[in-house]
């Protein structure tokens, strides 16, 4: 089974809703590749080391959440060279999609992370602000949980450690979601405003401690890169279903 | 013995060269206070957490790295306004000096940083770039050293875990640093291009990670906190020898 | 009888619109007070003569029409220290109202001056622009009146002289005004253009005085602070109304 | 006797060093004329007010402190339109230099008002700042005066009343200028930072009121148009000595 | 027969809806003249050639498609003081209407032109872009012609040579065209994704060249000048026919 | 004979100054490629046409004035990939120098293309400005020429039309020339105010007809390609001297 990449590529901007948002980097189609597409490759990142273990499972293309293009141009040198060559070489084509995402109700980062975490579906409403557009979201457990409780189910799920800034109520009702390095001032006071009591990121820099601290708010840490592949694998499982053809994750972690 | 509020602040932005750094935080005095001085306390963070401390040490004036003025106007609610009654009803004033900080070639962080890890101080030279000042600095060991061992060197001088992004060479001769949230892109093409083996810095964000791979450097990342103290130490040990006053040091990490 | 700080706010700022108007001033809450208010002061500067005679007045809360944020930092020293000082030592809240105060249409500066001027009050309609939000009003008295007469009569409302800029038709029956310093070519020249007679204002520049002249347009210029009266008048009226709380107006003219 | 206007102009343009200074207004020549001049008219406004009166003075330049262009176009209609047309039926010139009167040292309004109010002429230095170049003086009597002496003087000088926020020292040694627009909070702050004991400057808006209190310093307004006279008397007689030309000063007060 | 010069200002902006666009030219009334106009001249370009023309034809209005005004002020001398002082002398009006002739559905350049060539009118459509205004039009030929069939149609109806880019198809059903300087990168990619399969400017840069080339699209350039007469024809018609007055168009062709 | 790639750039990059100009293009290498370079192809513009015909003369390195990079990102699809790839299946570096080619003194366009019309070299001195660095060359005929045998002469050194705009005087002694799109009314009026006699471009837009016209100058515009030849040419002959390296000159001439 096969795909005609121009006929994937307009359906995934379709379905990501990738018009909508204004960022910095590229939507869509980073760069062209051959024109039957029979095996899909996904990773989170779009670096050296993910292309060449893409090029080992022989994928025409390879969808990622962090692409090459982010808002500048710059020469084609060094590792800069090397991604493209490896790319042109084996005429794979790379397709990325950032913001779109972290916001999507379906294949997004943050609904199955939530989802994943136990969250009731039908609670789950957009959360935090892009230039105007959500990237995240916001839901409710059926019933309370301790705090504690909910920063194991998380580690549990993420397959790794969790920094918690313990700082919010002992008993967890509602909770919210950026996905990467969605801990900033703003979340986190938009967190507080909507009586939030759990807010997850994937990283977040030391002025958010006391930030966190001073306005009374739990803030769990539990990596850009282990937080960012839900949205991959939901993506790919849609995928896998809608074209009946072969895909593959690449699972390549910073521990960042 | 005392000094008065106004000479010491003309002495510290005088002797830190606060007026050379062009950033959105304010160097120098951000909160006035009484007239004499007794005590000095020193933080890294002006947060709540240290002022009650300060307070507790009966202290006259609070020295911090990161300040409450970071180049936009708020209003004093909440927290913003605990921070200001605390230090108005103590009449305790709050000197910040960030960016001078890390660039000064005495009580810098970096210098007094490169310095307890062993680097040559005849070596030491101004690295990295913020608006056109140097805010790092770069130097060499007098002999190479195994990456593990600086590694481990590291470790004990900040007194708490590294995290290596390993992509450097085994020995290390020559070493750069930033402290806090100093490990970026530009930096690490910086110490690339200059020949540097290891870099050190406090937090880094995913990003990082790949791009230090492709771009082969060793990254060390001890801590925004804790390699940011280095220069409170030894700016307390300075006033403290031309003043001959009390002081101490307020101790609050973050872990991050 | 007293209301909570809390739903004071909340309420003024609904009332108010505040969320309707961009603009480098804060308006609302700009310093924090104590839970429970049981006396409003009202004055159009929050400048250190004001709080210190709203403290002698034992006021909760200054309400005031030009506040201490106007879209800039700076740090607390000096008058600057001193004012927050004063309202934090008396834990007084500092709560204003530029632009939404000069807009609105129950008790805003400009529909007040001009009723209290004898214009017919179903005449009144918005007037000028700041960033798409009108800050004025324009009306039409019942018949026409002498413009000396109209001058004689602004006069005795505000109290004070008034400078008259007489380059406009004998006759009036239609004025604007922007109350303050609401003086500009812009204003002016719509006032020109809606066919305006005379056109009221705080203050002006001199370079008014020929665009006036050019443009065949009589400018009368009250004072900025005694046009800037009226809103604050009217507030305390509608919150004395509301809150049967005790409300004082604090009178601290400059002659400007 | 006469000069040809390419001369005068380029002459005049290097005696002003109109090229020194960065503004939205065009200083130089901003209407063409006819080639030789005989006689040059002075004015602080360049309207139509002051053209007419030019025409019925035969002048063939007109010499003003504000000319018709401040940084943006506008189309010739109206007034726009008859300043220009009343220009180009005489073939008067219209020349306009804005800062560079401000800040000249010898024919400049602020030094020359200085001097007129007995400043000894050797203390005199530049003072206040506009995008890095000063535009007014600073300097010292002989002896103290006392604050309402130098009030009166001040009022002689000028020919009209002085509005003085009287917040300074009772005794006035030191004292800075900038006429016209020039009552800023930077000017009053460099003011008091330098040990002014009385600024004068032609006109300033409400909140400089309370500023002034604050800081504690005594502003004398005197007036923009009657503040700005001093540059176009000094200009006239120095262009008279040397051309020997006939030149005519065109008095409009505005009271502003 | 006449009309007062107001009048016809007002219905020319309202009917060429100059308000709706956005651009550095001033849309409407450049320069002022008589109150009745008997005699309507109409140019391209608004410069000393036309202008004396127009004088010569005895005009009381020049109607340009390129005015005086595009966004930045400047002094009048030199060229710059003859045009309007030749206008002035004469008291002939200057009205300007750039984008806004483009664009327009009736007497646009784009939709005479396009008809000229023997589009279908039905078929027309908007096409291009400036800043939110499309500015140029699309349509059919009822069927296919051969491209130099189409080359030679268009240098009959411009009466010049045509510099055919022809990288498109050699059957052309679809045409596009923006007069003017209107072949950018832009529009050749609108036009390529529209199935364009000719696009008409009036001139081109040289990087034009090899994008046209790589994008496979035929861009056909028949002078700058050229093109833009269109719309002035068209918009003299239309004023002959609703106010009965005398018209003139000046021809002064550019070469480019 | 061969040169290594990297030593090649970074003597190109000294030579050519490349760092002292800002611009949106890249200068320097654009695209990486092989280590050693046997030959070196040269061509104008760096195109799908270019590239490929380097290809066919097996070069190792593309060097040209109009590169890949113009100052924003852009997704490699399309001819954009097609470039790319055609370079990196051939490892065939591209080396782009834009402005510094314009400006340089010794294998600059404009000094060689002013010295092939005959100007004494001793009278080169640098011509207009972008953002402070001038691009362009101004010199003297030994003696006046008439502007028809300019015209001819200029002809038959680019091998084709030059199109005349006829302004300027008979006599020509001075001449300035800034190749490409280098004809704007800033160059136009730096000519006029240095006594230019005759000022040589590439090519112009329509604007700048009426502007010659009415500054009086003579523009000359023989073409953006054959003017943006002559740099290429000199730059070969000055690697071919110091390398012993072959190479070729691709010509694509686009007519415009």
């Amino acid at each position: 089974m096969s795909v005609e990449l121009g006929r994937l590529v307009s359906q995934l901007n379709s379905y990501l809703r990738v018009s909508d948002f204004k960022e910095g980097a590229i939507n869509g189609l980073q760069v062209a590749g051959k024109k039957q597409v029979k095996k899909i490759a996904f990773a989170v990142d779009g670096v050296l080391e993910t292309i060449e273990k893409a090029v080992a499972e022989d994928a025409d293309v390879l969808i990622v959440h962090h692409g090459i293009y982010w808002g500048f141009q710059y020469p084609l040198r060094g590792a800069d060279y090397k991604r493209v060559k490896l790319l042109m070489d084996h005429e794979m084509a790379l397709y990325a999609v950032h913001l779109p995402l972290d916001a999507h109700a379906e294949v997004g980062h943050n609904v199955n992370l939530l989802k994943g975490l136990g969250v009731a579906p039908e609670s789950l409403e957009p959360f935090g602000d892009y230039k105007g557009m959500p990237i995240g979201f916001a839901g409710k457990f059926s019933r309370a949980l301790g705090r504690d409780t909910v920063t194991e189910k998380l580690a549990a799920l993420l397959g790794g450690p969790v920094q918690l800034l313990p700082f919010g109520p002992d008993k967890v009702r509602s909770v919210a979601c950026i996905t990467g390095q969605g801990a900033d001032f703003a979340s986190v006071r938009e967190a507080k405003m909507r009586g939030i009591h759990y807010y997850i990121s994937g990283e977040a820099t030391h002025p958010l401690y006391h930030f966190a601290q001073e306005q009374g708010m739990s803030v769990a840490l539990g990596g850009h890169y282990r937080t960012e592949v839900f949205g991959l694998h939901a993506l790919r499982e849609y995928l896998g279903k809608n074209y009946e053809i072969e895909t593959v994750f690449i699972d390549c972690p910073t521990g960042m």
